[in-house]
């Protein structure tokens, strides 16, 4: 099995691109990133994408964006792990690549939620939840996400104000990105006074839903060497899934494919969570920073809040998370999203986040959910 | 890299399966194969489907199947490339296998197209067209199949009577399959004379969408001569693209997609198209059959459809292909006719194809295609 690198990256601002469409996205992803790989062809793409179908009646994004990109004839398809799609793509480059079967690949992940307005949406995404257990009945993934954070206060006696740190922190990182969609602070205190989407999920809780493409290339540790200045590896990759509904589980305050797939990749990696100098995490509510903290090795059961209350998840804490606004302030590109995080995390790794930068950070963790945890994909990137 | 072998198959009728759903036909066939293999766990699922979200209204099908088939907390994902979303998994595994990084996989091809009537279903279907270019301006995948057919026919001098053969083969094998769809022959003549869906391609010449599951698992080489008595090795794995959109084709009777991913996989085992026993194609449309013999090295260009005049794709020709039925008389439920070729090829290769066996087989092409050739995926089994 081959080492693996990252030698390119690319991301174009996340928001509401209503002059492009997904297609454009893509090429644009993949064309910064094969530019700052300084290369121009590769033998294969990978999509991530998870709601072309149902947003923008397009799927087939393989062929459809290899041609467009100018990569013809190359081998590509997609990966959908709903909101993990873009990591199962990364995921999917990664064995191509350390197989030996592909030489150099590029990934992009890729999601263009403005093809339909807000209430359409909510239905588009609703087909990644259970349908005939879950969607038929009305449930939406907020619902569900709020349904996880009311019993989370109740076990463990915590307050809303509690979550408050994680939608701050991201926020104050998102301010400081030039592709952040949202780039205003949250006040202390004003968390738990939003209006709410699904109580106790409020307007502050929720990553918002948007159009995104950001995309890396890579190829062999050896080759990337003579390649590139500055290649991040990727010594850790794993996947795991859970039960696609909360009413499933059997513990339900415990992301079990979390805990694994970060678990496998720190082995592979040969590494503990107390070497990880950054965690891009799936912040698409704060419950999901709380229970993917305690999940992964960062806090004791219930105790995944507290991280929120000090200056630990800050740029400058010991475990600096949504270090470029998360989910929850970059925005939420949703096939796209497992790719910025990626693309992220080789920024610190490399040391060109500017004003985000984590200092000397050389491992990061990045994880990217699928639902409420049914699908986690966990890489370890290091320089 | 490690070399792979198939050591299980599942597969169940393909047909209207109006009692199950999705999760059910998927889990069905999973167990089969598991069944086939001896084996009770797996360490990663693959799913291969293509309109989950537009039939079923059900993505996220990786954690769904990984949970509801007893697989619990599996790396579980999807891949899609239209119609050649089967053999994507197929590919996925293989490179998942062969890295080291896992150790046995499953995939399932999966697709319940009777969670829509029919002329719902031609729109849901059209997701995988260009969505700006064709499917906006009422184009249908048949619709096309029918251009190109009228085009090949104009240029090549041929008549609609040419393509039967074909539909003729298909139906004779798939008259000897308990897991076909259509048992039914088509007597020589008839075929011009069918109702048209889009001139000139007709009721006789289309393949037809249909419920379906089939599975393989697969494991290292070496793991599966210890395993089970006849492992089918995969000795050949690429995937190539052509553009999505047919106008966009600088030589419209050319499928340089399946050109190329079939020459590479034949490079990958060390053969040439001339020792292959047998073909399982993706027979859809009279008109791809043509084609892909044509871009596979099997005739000439523009003579393709004479191989059907004769016995040559026979059971008993010299190059049997849609050995079981082939899309046309199998059927084809679209995510799943890429396992389906597998598995079929697989009952080949192990001697086990009872009415449908080819004397003799020891290696045996599969090819996938994704829209009419805009994504191809071949894979060589040998035993």
């Amino acid at each position: 099995m081959r080492d693996v690198a990252i030698i390119g990256i690319g991301q174009i601002p996340v928001g509401e691109h209503w002059d492009s469409s997904l297609r454009m996205l893509a090429a644009e992803a993949i064309q910064l990133s094969l530019e700052d790989a300084g290369i121009e062809q590769i033998d294969a793409l990978y999509v991530g994408n998870a709601y072309g179908g149902t947003f923008s009646s397009q799927t087939h994004l393989g062929a459809l964006i290899a041609d467009y990109a100018g990569l013809s004839n190359v081998e590509a398809y997609t990966t959908e792990a709903a909101e993990a799609s873009g990591a199962a793509a990364l995921r999917t480059a990664y064995l191509a690549v350390a197989s030996g079967a592909v030489e150099t690949a590029a990934v992009v992940g890729v999601e263009k939620s403005t093809d339909m307005l807000a209430n359409a949406r909510v239905q588009a995404r609703n087909v990644s939840l259970d349908a005939d257990y879950e969607s038929a009945h009305g449930a939406t993934l907020t619902a569900l996400a709020a349904l996880l954070m009311r019993r989370y206060m109740y076990e463990y006696d915590v307050e809303l104000s509690a979550f408050e740190g994680f939608s701050i922190n991201a926020h104050a990182n998102g301010g400081l990105n030039d592709y952040a969609m949202f780039k205003n602070s949250i006040k202390p205190g004003r968390f738990a006074k939003a209006p709410m989407i699904a109580d106790p999920v409020s307007l502050f809780d929720n990553a918002p839903d948007a159009d995104g493409a950001a995309a890396v290339i890579i190829t062999s540790a050896n080759r990337a060497i003579d390649m590139v200045p500055q290649p991040v590896r990727i010594t850790g990759s794993a996947a795991a899934t859970d039960t696609l509904t909360l009413h499933d589980r059997s513990d339900l305050l415990y992301l079990k494919a979390a805990n694994i797939s970060a678990h496998k990749a720190y082995a592979r990696a040969g590494i503990t969570a107390k070497e990880v100098n950054l965690f891009e995490l799936h912040d698409a509510y704060t419950i999901l920073s709380a229970l993917t903290l305690e999940a992964t090795g960062f806090a004791a059961r219930g105790e995944g809040w507290k991280l929120a209350q000090s200056n630990v998840i800050g740029l400058k804490g010991s475990l600096p998370i949504s270090t470029f606004g998360g989910l929850k302030a970059r925005g939420n590109p949703v096939g796209a999203t497992g790719i910025y995080q990626a693309v992220e995390a080789c920024l610190q790794l490399r040391g060109k986040a500017n004003a985000n930068q984590v200092a000397d950070a050389t491992t990061a963790l990045i994880q990217n959910l699928g639902g409420l945890g049914s699908t986690a994909i966990a890489h370890i990137l290091q320089i």
